[in-house]
């Protein structure tokens, strides 16, 4: 019996044999390079999937919420960087999982380092968060007056250890070719450098590590020098957004939304599937000035097969996806068929769906929403 | 103490007066206009929110999933219309409902009419659905060949009912003005009728009736007829979206999704909020050519105040919101401020955060995901 057998409406079907490879090849590539890794876990969002890392010597994390390092601190990972700006009126969480954890946290203003500082007693690790570029949190990375201002402040507590700089450099989304990943990679590099070196001849800090690290850059760049420390997330799944980028082959992508055909419109060259915005999430790209949210491929051998050429999720609503095809794709296909669909963002597909299917036909839970 | 001082993280606040009144007046109108009401479940999700429908008479509702329609017939819903193209892979499902209570379905193709012909032993009442210009699903409105194969099989089978035709104007969403809201409700009407009289004049059908409603033509038109029943969903609460289409005023956008400010970026012009696609969905709209993913008001008395002039949210990424803000709306807020965001489509929104909290600090829960 095939694991198709058994799906009856949208499910994220997910191999497990690429997520491990893809966890290996990126742990062997952070070690081949010297520097530290803590792969973000906002992907996966799993315990079971966190073991998989274990496994590759994985003992650091990164969250992007309070809740998220609460889950994994709960099934065990005791080195956790919470990798978005502290959020205030979560001070008693954060202070209450510094007393039992390894925490590090980002600072951005003076004032949230005097909030740490006077509300969290147990040791917390600091980072100066950076923006090289990405505009969306961090102080510029040319703004030596306030990362000093951040230094002096931490000196202040002696609960607050500051780490290093880290910065991640979002931009490389916006990249059009994998040479320009690792444009951005050096220039960000390049300027967490330079305010380093500002820091250190005012004599502010002495031994400030560097923390980079998205996705497309740390699968394109090969040389990772000199960062200290990477924090890749989506690699664990890819997607078509990475696969686009160049940052992976679609043979490396470890998850796939399988939904079942409702409605056939040959006149139309579309096929209506159960699976929708609430599926996939509207995130799409865009190809030729065209809106695509997923790329299209037919279960086969017990999983997806290569993606059909031309074939694309157009339009979506709350529970439908228009998929566009040629007619001979569209010939194919059946009312009750299932499509596998690729998705734009692995991230945003596997938060909607909850858990993921296993090719061996295995249920795994992520944290609860809300 | 007011409400917003419980909150620490993205929480969905509703405003239950809002709600019971967005529910009556288009309860009225429909009754005014002698149509049967019929709304559209899928927004809400909620069994708690239902009884507020059925306060005022509601006693049939659309859903939008097998899922949906069995959470719904467990909280005591009895006439369910499954406005969505039947799913083959989920008849067993289908039939059990249509053993417990009144259970109608959507059909397109004769396949589909022989499948629950052949499975559903209990009453079923059909609906053809007919594609009047949203081009997701349905037959083509003047294809009257397969509309006359499709009441040719239901004829076939005693279970099933054949109740009338059935459509979802979606392409009101992309209208410019409200008149042309009416022109398209005037028009999906026109093609229904001129589809029944075919039919009736051929013999199929005697008394098909005609069943619409999409919440922007059901807000903006005031004459109804000659429509039977109207289903829409999204007036519960509306959005930013229907505010746009002129379907409602900002006065009647009845949740918001509270969010702690995080970062202050004052010369971009901007501030950072913990609350993103994972929380908003990444729906948006365009203004100007910008894309916007929701407007920004602040607190006030307890609920939330008036969108904020120029104001939005202008990217999102998996937990981060950037809101793009006027100086002397920045100069406002401080880290560890909340906002409230009205959201561009709020059933996304809703479906996303999976509860509501009232002004008066209730939480009501929807149905559980997956």
């Amino acid at each position: 019996m095939s694991i198709f057998d058994q799906i009856r409406k949208p499910t994220l079907l997910l191999d497990e044999e690429i997520v491990r490879r893809n966890i290996r090849t990126m742990a062997k590539k952070a070690a081949a390079n010297g520097v530290h890794f803590r792969p973000h876990f906002k992907t996966h969002q799993s315990c079971q999937i966190g073991e998989w890392f274990r496994a590759e010597g994985v003992q650091a994390i990164t969250v992007s919420s309070v809740d998220m390092a609460k889950y994994f601190a709960d099934c065990g990972w005791e080195d956790i960087t919470l990798a978005f700006p502290v959020n205030l009126r979560q001070l008693d969480e954060i202070a209450e999982l510094a007393g039992r954890i390894r925490l590090g946290v980002l600072v951005e203003s003076v004032e949230v380092v005097h909030a740490l500082g006077q509300r969290v007693s147990a040791p917390l690790s600091v980072w100066i968060k950076v923006d090289v570029g990405a505009r969306r949190t961090g102080i510029l990375w040319d703004d030596v007056e306030t990362a000093s201002a951040l230094v002096k402040a931490c000196r202040a507590y002696p609960s607050l250890h500051l780490k290093g700089l880290l910065t991640h450099a979002g931009q490389t989304y916006q990249a059009a070719y994998p040479v320009e990943v690792e444009e951005i990679y050096r220039q960000s590099l390049s300027k967490l450098q330079s305010l380093r070196h500002v820091l250190q001849e005012q004599g502010w800090a002495q031994s400030l590590l560097l923390s980079v690290g998205d996705t497309p850059a740390c699968s394109i760049v090969q040389d990772f020098r000199p960062a200290d420390e990477v924090r890749p997330g989506n690699f664990v799944f890819y997607d078509v957004q990475q696969w686009m980028l160049g940052a992976c082959t679609w043979e490396q992508i470890a998850v796939a939304l399988v939904c079942p055909v409702v409605s056939l419109h040959p006149r139309r060259g579309e096929a209506v599937i159960y699976g929708g915005a609430i599926h996939l999430s509207k995130e799409f790209l865009l190809s030729r000035g065209q809106r695509f949210y997923g790329l299209i491929s037919l279960p086969k051998d017990g999983r997806w097969g290569e993606p059909l050429p031309g074939a694309y999720v157009a339009r979506l609503s709350q529970e439908h996806g228009i998929l566009r095809l040629f007619p001979h794709q569209l010939e194919q296909l059946r009312v009750g068929d299932l499509v596998c669909v690729l998705p734009v963002h692995s991230c945003l597909t596997a938060q909607a769906m909850g858990r993921y299917l296993t090719l061996d036909g295995v249920w795994i839970e992520m944290m609860p929403h809300p």
